[in-house]
């Protein structure tokens, strides 16, 4: 049988903001009613090269659908300044969970921006003010684009305040934005004082205070992703309406894996899981004032809901190419 | 970049058992030496669909080359019936562990099918008297195809005794392999007096009984794969110079399972893994006389050194075929 194979190129164009944020936030919905299977990240050290991969593997039944699905990635800090590549990398396999049937092999590195920026989309629904018109962003690099892209196809966002040490990476960012929104840079106050505020940082040292952030705002805090790592301050983290999306990951490497390893932050401080918003047994966004924050660390199960979108629509448009892996009757393919 | 796509018959063709029985070899000696890495398996759970995937992540560093990948790998029972599809198939992605690029992405089933093959052999290699000439074959699936081929890369084979109730599967066999072997039917006692039996069944109820087995007979039990699996009877572990692979995955799902969990088999029954057998820590057969068992329940780190050949075939001789997944620059593809 065939399995289709999408480069990087066709999940951007396949994977719409429109369809994945939804289907991200039925995979939420989903976790949290139990109807979803995500056995914890296996990690491979590779100490030699400075760098692991980790296995992601995941399964949900959202109701009208359900989807499976692996993604392979690793983090190699060196492979900027010795390979000239990133230093995050994936590969996905998309499964029929019906047969095993590999539907599609598909380029994980951009699925991954998509699905997390769609994480961010649905904390924002869930906790921004409704009118929300502003959003910051600080950090720049290619996880910012897909914060705008998700961001604001939940909130009517019309201005945004762009905060990054490298010009480069203001102008191209405001380069690519500029005919769509008003975008200006500031610092990082000028961006915290936003309706909505987007963090994309891989900073070991806070840089967002308390003082900076606006009375309304809503922060999605998406840069940690290691043991250490954390972007704004402890006294934002306890005083914000704090919404997590996987216990287990988040006190290990998520935005509050420090404060909580050392006990400055504890059970106590986290409002809900982001899952528990979406089904409606935890409170959103309670009224138009007071700070919320999403922590994300970025779960398996938005990667196969996000799979799913590019599969289906790369089937219809026919992008990618298909390649007779398993040799198995061509008829067993489409689902 | 590109990476190199393998079907089920490029693996075939280039995975050369000459070259996979080294290779497995050299992997079971860098997992005793410490220098491999092998998660446990993750499972993922399929009620609806009575089946489950498996994600089987390794890396393996055996000093002259290493090797890194993932198999993504399930078990649909009704596969064959419902869909005329196998109950087991497999993607595997084979990955550069230094940046971590994916060289290539392979058929799985195949590949499944060329290690296990292998794992047999370098156990007959250490297990089997010197001059092994007959081969017993239980269960003729296609699982037994790579144990014929693997054995013969490790032992003068001249003449196989196949045993199995279907006879066409029988016929089939036979007709495959008797212009390289001596090839005939014979009941199970038939082909455990061989001087090597595999079994290669999914029985629950064990079918080879002590009385059975050759004098000098070394096995290869090959067909558990769950809890609840046994082929061979308690008393032939009991007797036999036991070799397991791994400890955690034998105990909980291979040919040992049921009498371990009902504490009839102890960790004293035990000889040795059989990576401790190739280091030379642990002694293989000890003389002409005496029952050797090696029970197999596949590593992660036998695919990924099974991939690596396949690989490095396929990239020399031009097979299958390339495609650009990542879309960073293709001077990077090659290692």
């Amino acid at each position: 049988m065939s399995v289709r194979l999408l480069s990087s190129e066709d999940v951007s164009e396949n994977a719409q903001m429109s369809d994945v944020v939804p289907a991200v936030r039925e995979a939420f919905a989903a976790y949290e009613r139990g109807t979803a299977q995500m056995p914890p990240k296996s990690y491979v050290d590779l100490e030699r090269y400075n760098g692991d991969f980790r296995a992601m593997p995941a399964y949900l039944d959202a109701g009208e659908w359900d989807a499976a699905g692996i993604k392979w990635v690793n983090v190699h800090p060196d492979n900027g300044e010795k390979h000239d590549l990133p230093t995050v990398m994936g590969t996905m396999i998309y499964s029929d969970p019906e047969t095993a049937l590999p539907l599609a092999i598909m380029d994980g590195t951009e699925l991954t921006m998509k699905r997390t920026g769609a994480a961010a989309a649905v904390a924002t629904d869930e906790l921004a003010v409704e009118d929300a018109t502003s959003l910051g962003i600080v950090g720049a690099g290619i996880q910012s684009y897909t914060q705008v892209e998700a961001i604001a196809e939940v909130r009517p966002i019309r201005e945004i305040v762009v905060s990054d040490l490298d010009e480069s990476r203001v102008r191209a960012f405001a380069d690519h934005f500029d005919d769509r929104f008003a975008v200006r840079e500031g610092d990082v106050g000028d961006a915290a004082s936003c309706d909505v505020l987007s963090t994309v940082t891989p900073v070991r040292d806070p840089i967002v205070e308390l003082d900076d952030i606006g009375d309304h705002t809503h922060v999605n805090a998406m840069g940690a992703d290691a043991a250490g790592k954390q972007e704004l301050a402890d006294d934002v983290l306890l005083e914000a309406t704090l919404v997590i999306d996987d216990h287990a990951q988040t006190t290990h490497s998520g935005e509050i894996n420090v404060p909580y390893s050392t006990g400055v932050l504890t059970d106590e401080d986290i409002h809900a899981a982001l899952g528990e918003i979406v089904v409606g047994t935890k409170a959103g966004r309670a009224g138009d004032d007071g700070i919320t924050v999403f922590d994300s660390t970025g779960l398996a199960i938005q990667d196969v809901a996000t799979a799913r979108i590019a599969y289906q629509s790369a089937t219809e448009n026919g992008s990618g190419t298909t390649f007779d892996l398993l040799g198995v009757a061509d008829s067993h393919a489409e689902r």
